[in-house]
């Protein structure tokens, strides 16, 4: 039984940390923090988790103390210093933040206006989307956990890549994302009248998760490669659904594509190719550590489309952290995450 | 390792059942039926089951045979047959349907329009309401699992009820339902356009729960009660709110109230009694077999309000059938029950 | 054609005046304003206004001096001092809050904690539904316009109670109201993620509306009567669904209950009596003045339900606030309020 | 006051266009036709319409005989039996079905699977997108009014294509669709709770109202132009979001672009250019006939994306096709129109 830690329970994907780990049969919850809660019971910001985790949300410091394995749902730039006292006292550190997955500091500073204050940790710190990168992590300390978007697209689109199937110039990432994924902090724009019956796109082409999903992508290409990124926010709770674009090769086939996902992805517990037919849908990945795949080719336009749905609180942030986990401490990676999701 | 088999598996409540079941470690699913997709995955109906549970719907009697409790989500009026056939080869039968709930015959007659074939079948069944009546359920072979409406309002009301602390005239059940309710059927009424931003009550004062509920809480206060029951249905999902008056017992105090519901439900572990101060709310109860319970005192008009959450499809149907089945078989009740309720 | 000031614009309730004085064919918005949003354009803080309403938000004392008609959408508290400026300078003023609702001043300061500064104002107010006391509205200046659970409860009963049909003792008002009805504020609980796909009642037995209601009712009924109200709030934009329950009566039959509705409402063009066998339902009043009403009778218990459905921010708000303004300069009160609810 | 006749009343598109003309001033609502629901009052269907069209649904002969004008809400295919008899009888005819749609023969059969069976009536027709198309509009008695989809596309790419802005190969448009575009029409998939919470693509790369589209943008470009479209169905009722892509011509700036924009639609009322800054949000038009249109480049991969939005059921249907009456008929564009969308 290993002791995890939870630094920024009360946020939501801390709280889904919570609730995930809550079910993990080789690991333990040692310890929460909360900044604006300090000293109340999670059960108390959480009705839902009353009598199952009412537990006193202390500091980071306790947090760190009381673990072997932290993880952080912090907002951007906190996590730096957190993972030198983790890594300092031998302690795996899971960061949900953006702090550690950028290789590349120029864009860090471009896109979220920080530095990286430690190369070091940097430079022991990994990517960590097991289904792209799996043997790189495991023995690793510092991890960088993908965000929601940096996952499912990454995933649509690495075999077809990987495999030449389609060009790396002109693909199109138009992706809509459920309303957690903006987390708990009050705004206009989540207000429950106003974004009800509303749909609009955010942040059109200047979202942070652009590099990140580039880099990614670049990796499985072997080369720069650039996209265009436009997300939406939808009015249901969870859910990215990543509807993507890009021109096939020449003489491509659907066969050819397939086998190519199949080859990749034929032994990932957490990734379904949708047979022929079916579209991913968010609903039917709920509450699960799933990436639902559907692959489609307009052969008017010679476009190929792929379509991935995952719960961006759980595939696209919490689940996917203990995944990380269990990655590193030789756990079977589906410990604790074979969530079965409701049909409604 | 007991079989669990699970007929009319394509309907909600047969659904809900078949997921709850793959995370119950002493039960497998041995055989699912289905009339309307016979031959089919049951994945196939449910894309959210994909790669989780692609068996195939056989027949009711292949489910009888392969399986040593067998759960009925059938429509009204067909699981008495089913339940001679379970009891003549020794099966536990659960139904989850209305046949075996109603003590008095007349009341089946009068509100479901059938009559009982089979009398000692019905003096061998029992109405399976754990928290109220547990030890009746012990040693049983065919079990009546409640409906919605009626785990929820017997629950809210039967601790102030049974120890005279309200008034056994005058009770009042105004209750929310989420759609599920209504089953997969497709209906103008739960089309999306037409239900969405809408809400109205429906088979006011006349819906087919009202003497279930006044059977439970006539044995609970050891009389005749009746009861004013209007559903109503929400735009959600999941849950129900059960909303109860009743006129408070002269004299009778909160701290008085609080320890009758404290000495009936301390020990029960999906009933949650609130703090004073919160409100039971569907959100926090679903995907778990939780009942939440608040208590309310109009001191002003001298009302009782018990307002009680569940939801519909596992305390109200298939998570409650399986408690039936741990306290029939005698694992511990809560086996393959403990179920965390996401927060969103 | 009058001049119709708003202050307050940028509320809820402010907004919805704006957008249905703009169709209205014998006022002309003159001018708006709003403390937090001064200086700029209405259409930047509701951008569905845009090229509609762009109009710069102004002072309080602006909309004064430039309107006939000031219509006030403040906290409550904020109105009698701007009462007493537009009554010194002849201009009508209706008050979409809470100051002028109440007649004994107790009641304002138990339920609202203040104190009435001019009480010769208080006498020179009306309370103002106008279905029920319409003949008091007409000359007054300064009105009361009520609040939306106060419009929909007494509309319910008020046939019923005037004409002893119903006992006095024991009314119950089971309300739920659409999440407008909470503001444009942000709090946590209508944080989307949070209250989507959830339920529960608030401020139960405890709601400010509580001596509003009954001073209505007990104004019809003439003698005083008390009610236990128990608000829930909705996952809904809009709407007040009340359901109200009281006792019958001895003998009182559904014919007599009917053309006692029929007698009080059948000349109201805003109040829609469904046949027998329909239901009020929030969905068929969005967006329009109506209120609807089925009346239903519980002969199992001798009860007697009646349910009204309103959008709260129009029949319960906005709406009603027009519908004073024609009565008051004696235009015909349907005057821009022939709004045709859309079925979806 | 010119007659109107709506054949096909009780499905969505026929019962709002009911709606929208009891507000015209120049066309009164003359009969009304329905297979389904023939000689029941259009408000038993709908019941938001009782006491507002409590109208019997006739027979289609009797719409043709009471009307000046024809509105046909018809399944594709029935309308050209229909056009026919309009047509003989100097009727005008307004088909919000497909038959008229397409100019080429060809694309019909292929997307429809039928033939035209009166060649001189698709030669006295005319495609009915006012916005594009209106001189050729002006005089014609077969109107073709636009899908939904094949509204919000042209309508948002058209003055960057018109003007050479962007390059015609590889356009994709990425479509959200609100429920009511499917119809009324029961189907598992707009079942309450199966389209809840959920969201995926349909019919990708293979929608009927692709040529549709294609047809406009190459009119509009002077030569042929392929796109890719992907629409998807949202849990919202009411709205079309498109979010188109193009790649931008060398060199142009969003100025150009702007500019392009600003002098096709500056004089349109129902078109509404957004400032830079926001984007088109589905919320911000329902239930009013604007299009907003919002503009955007993503720089770094020289990309022109154009978001439009638009209520499917009114700019999308029933709204156009007044606005194409008042064409027709030389009313001003606008009557009957000028709906303001509310806020929430």
């Amino acid at each position: 039984m290993i002791r995890a830690g939870v630094v920024g329970a009360t946020g939501y994907a801390g709280a889904e940390l919570v609730r995930l780990l809550s079910g993990h049969p080789c690991a333990e919850l040692a310890a929460i923090s909360s900044v604006s809660f300090q000293g109340k019971p999670l059960s108390e910001v959480y009705p839902a988790y009353y009598q199952l985790c009412d537990r006193i949300c202390g500091t980071q410091e306790e947090v760190v103390e009381q673990s072997d394995v932290v993880f952080a749902a912090l907002p951007h730039g906190l996590s730096q210093e957190l993972a030198k006292e983790c890594f300092e006292k031998g302690k795996v550190f899971i960061d949900l933040g953006a702090d550690f997955r950028l290789e590349n500091e120029e864009d860090y500073q471009e896109w979220y206006g920080g530095t990286y204050r430690y190369p070091e940790l940097h430079e022991a710190s990994v990517y960590a989307l097991p289904e792209l990168f799996r043997e790189a992590i495991r023995g690793k300390k510092i991890l960088a956990n993908p965000g929601c978007y940096t996952t499912a697209v990454p995933l649509a689109l690495a075999p077809a890549l990987k495999n030449g199937l389609i060009q790396k110039e002109g693909i199109l990432a138009d992706c809509k994302s459920g309303v957690t994924g903006a987390g708990r902090k009050l705004t206009q724009n989540t207000h429950y009248p106003e974004l009800n019956e509303g749909m609009s796109a955010y942040k059109v082409a200047s979202h942070r998760h652009t590099p990140e999903m580039e880099q990614s992508l670049s990796r499985v290409a072997g080369s720069k490669v650039k996209i265009t990124f436009v997300p939406h926010l939808l009015p249901v709770n969870r859910g990215i659904l990543a509807t993507c674009y890009a021109k096939l090769t020449d003489g491509v086939t659907m066969e050819q594509m397939q086998n190519a996902y199949r080859e990749a992805y034929g032994e990932e517990y957490f990734i379904r190719l949708l047979p022929q037919g079916r579209e991913a849908d968010i609903k039917n990945v709920r509450y699960s550590n799933f990436c639902d795949i559907s692959l489609h080719i307009d052969t008017r336009t010679n476009t190929f489309i792929a379509i991935s749905a995952i719960d961006n609180m759980v595939k696209g942030a919490a689940g996917q952290a203990i995944q990380n986990m269990n990655l590193v401490f030789g756990f079977n990676e589906t410990t604790g995450l074979k969530l079965f999701p409701p049909a409604f």
